[in-house]
């Protein structure tokens, strides 16, 4: 397979992009070149995708379920009760419906973290694009529930990964206040046996931090430190309530951070330090959703336009958040995070990327489109999608999307009835 | 013209709908009616349409020209240069842009405040919509800006209004840091004996407050109170900073309020206490997007999330900025402020609405599609758009949006050329 795109804005001047097999293959005067397919881009643009460091994508079958409440209350009440009677197969037809959404909006990449992960592992496998797919580790201190999650953990690492090339299957552990020294031990020497990644939410809330000073008497990342969990393949989720020494901590090991303003201002969790944070450890920054149930979707554009916002109100200046800043921490930095040689428009990388519309009002004038995407653009800009040298998204529309939504739809109506 | 909207989705029940003329004539038993227009509402739902109260829409010919600056500097040093050496017909080309921005985003009202209003009108009178265009009063305390701001009023009055069934010719006064108190008494005047409504900018920035405090020993609204000008017809932009006092006179005087989040986070000019002034005067308070240049884009979509978003930011709570409230200031309260009998999908009211895709990811599932259009929703889930009776935009197709991009573009070149 190959694709040859003439005549496209890229880095603000014109240019022909040929892509062979996965990946970039030259970029310039390569307008003759034969190709399978040719795409004209004289009212397009060419940018990197969108990387999503965090996502539970099967939430978005909850998508306005519930609204409106802070973190605990929301999550024990409402979703959780719906969600341990979810099966394998309603969890296929939410990861489907969450893939469709980040397709349409540009997202190539998510990190998730949820329950039957080899049915979000199928939908991604199916529908082109890359995933890192995590068994989410929980056992509320219970030891009988560690043993479970030991046994599901040894099933998930031995399940078949249908599409190597895009899914990574790494671990998840939910957070310090819902997973035993155990299991996070047990999950630190499985990642470390099979050099995996692992995704932990860390000081989500003041609360947690709290809860976590007066039960250990340390924070939650000096906590996970101490149980040796913390290095360069492992992500810290949301990381809101940091204080000096957990930042030097998180700089020392090369953790990952993904930051997820949309979640955490719904649910009044706190605004993450992006300016401080960006400006001590820039490569260490990556851009997450959350689950849309408190997002309430999965679009990075606006996730963008949130961090930048965020960061200007927590730094309390104009100045932070700036958008070419929030835009390499939503391409490359979340590629580079998971180890995917792509979020970069150049020879050799991998051939991920969006074709832009620059005729769409939102991107009109353009004279700065990294300012456009950041602060003005949706989804309704995004032309095709790329991912891994094919087309997942084409003129709009994505393979499957109507048999996709009525599924959804339905799903819902079996939802609704389970209250 | 008559539109007849069949089996759609309309306060969670499939109805019928039609629009007579420019009004809702019927909604229920009315499927066999004979009508110009036939629309299948099947996969559909009807919702009221945006009504934007405060914008300077030409402004969209500036978008991503200056970014991550605060207020002033960002004004005086990149803006107001630009903005010198506009001509009429740029104004014309800019506002189409603008509107077509506004139309694709679901929005049939702006209250705008610029130069060469006409200009605007005739955008607005073309295109479909509705507006209440202004000129705006500025004299920097200059004797003889004041006089020339007076003459170009009173051309601006007996200018014809092009389009009076759907164009309110109004009053700006730019803000207490700009115009004389001479040209403040005269607008106050002019308004009076026209029975115009006036919009003002007013306590911005905490910087406004205390150089009016050191000046005239007074709050900006106490100062505007002092001047008369305050009243049912008066529109106050921004609002950010106010006292109990200035809260108390607003809510006695009965002005309305136009909050505008995104505006006031980029510049990082505070957070509007939506929760606060909601509760006190839920009538007076309504939504706006500002201009194009510090938003950056018309999207009412986006600003309703903004708008809850920096309510619970502001008030510290998850449970402030509610989607049901946040949407009644975007549709009902800016129709009402503006005395526009529209706002709601009811037999009687002026036919302006929104038919939404129900199959377009972000609208699914639909447990609330208030939430979904709050939380979730952006322009890619608008299909049509009814103002006045009449489609400005059907099936994502605004008339002559081409030409309106490719002169906007054209513009643009010769900008980046003035700098």
């Amino acid at each position: 397979m190959s694709i040859l795109i003439k005549n496209i804005l890229h880095n603000n001047q014109r240019t022909n992009i040929f892509i062979e097999n996965n990946h970039f293959a030259q970029i310039g005067e390569c307008a003759d070149i034969k190709a399978d397919k040719v795409i004209d881009g004289t009212h397009k643009a060419i940018v990197p995708a969108f990387y999503n460091t965090h996502n539970h994508a099967a939430m978005s079958i909850l998508r306005g379920y519930s609204d409106d409440k802070p973190l605990f209350e929301w999550l024990q009440k409402d979703i959780w009760p719906i969600e341990d009677k979810l099966t394998p197969e309603d969890i296929y037809i939410a990861s489907r419906l969450a893939i469709l959404e980040m397709i349409k909006s540009g997202t190539v990449f998510f990190a998730d973290m949820y329950f039957f992960g080899e049915q979000t592992m199928r939908a991604v496998a199916e529908m082109g694009i890359r995933a890192a797919i995590s068994r989410v580790e929980m056992d509320l201190f219970n030891p009988e529930m560690t043993t479970a999650k030991k046994k599901e953990t040894a099933e998930f690492l031995s399940f078949s990964n249908p599409c190597p090339e895009r899914i990574i299957k790494c671990l998840s552990c939910h957070a310090v206040y819902t997973v035993s020294d155990e299991l996070f031990e047990y999950a630190r020497d499985v990642a470390a046996k099979h050099d995996m990644y692992i995704q932990i939410h860390v000081s989500e809330t003041e609360q947690e931090n709290l809860d976590c000073l007066q039960k250990h008497g340390v924070s939650p990342v000096v906590k996970l430190d101490n149980l040796g969990l913390l290095g360069p393949k492992t992500i810290l989720d949301h990381a809101v309530h940091l204080s000096e020494h957990d930042i030097d901590i998180i700089k020392k090991r090369k953790a990952i951070i993904s930051t997820n303003p949309n979640s955490n201002i719904k649910l009044n969790s706190g605004l993450f330090m992006f300016e401080k944070l960006y400006s001590q450890i820039p490569e260490q920054i990556t851009l997450g959703t959350d689950g849309a149930s408190s997002n309430n979707n999965l679009s990075m554009l606006e996730s963008m336009k949130m961090c930048s916002f965020a960061a200007k109100i927590q730094a309390n200046s104009a100045l932070a958040g700036k958008s070419i800043d929030v835009y390499k921490v939503a391409t490359e930095n979340g590629a580079r995070a998971f180890g995917i040689n792509a979020g970069k428009i150049a020879e050799g990388y991998l051939a991920d990327c969006l074709l832009l519309d620059l005729n769409n009002p939102f991107l009109t004038p353009n004279y700065n489109l990294i300012s456009n995407l950041v602060y003005a653009a949706d989804s309704s800009c995004i032309c095709d999608v790329i991912c891994n040298g094919k087309l997942v998204m084409e003129n709009r529309i994505v393979p499957d999307e109507q048999n996709i939504i009525f599924q959804a739809q339905a799903l819902s109506e079996k939802i609704k009835k389970l209250k």
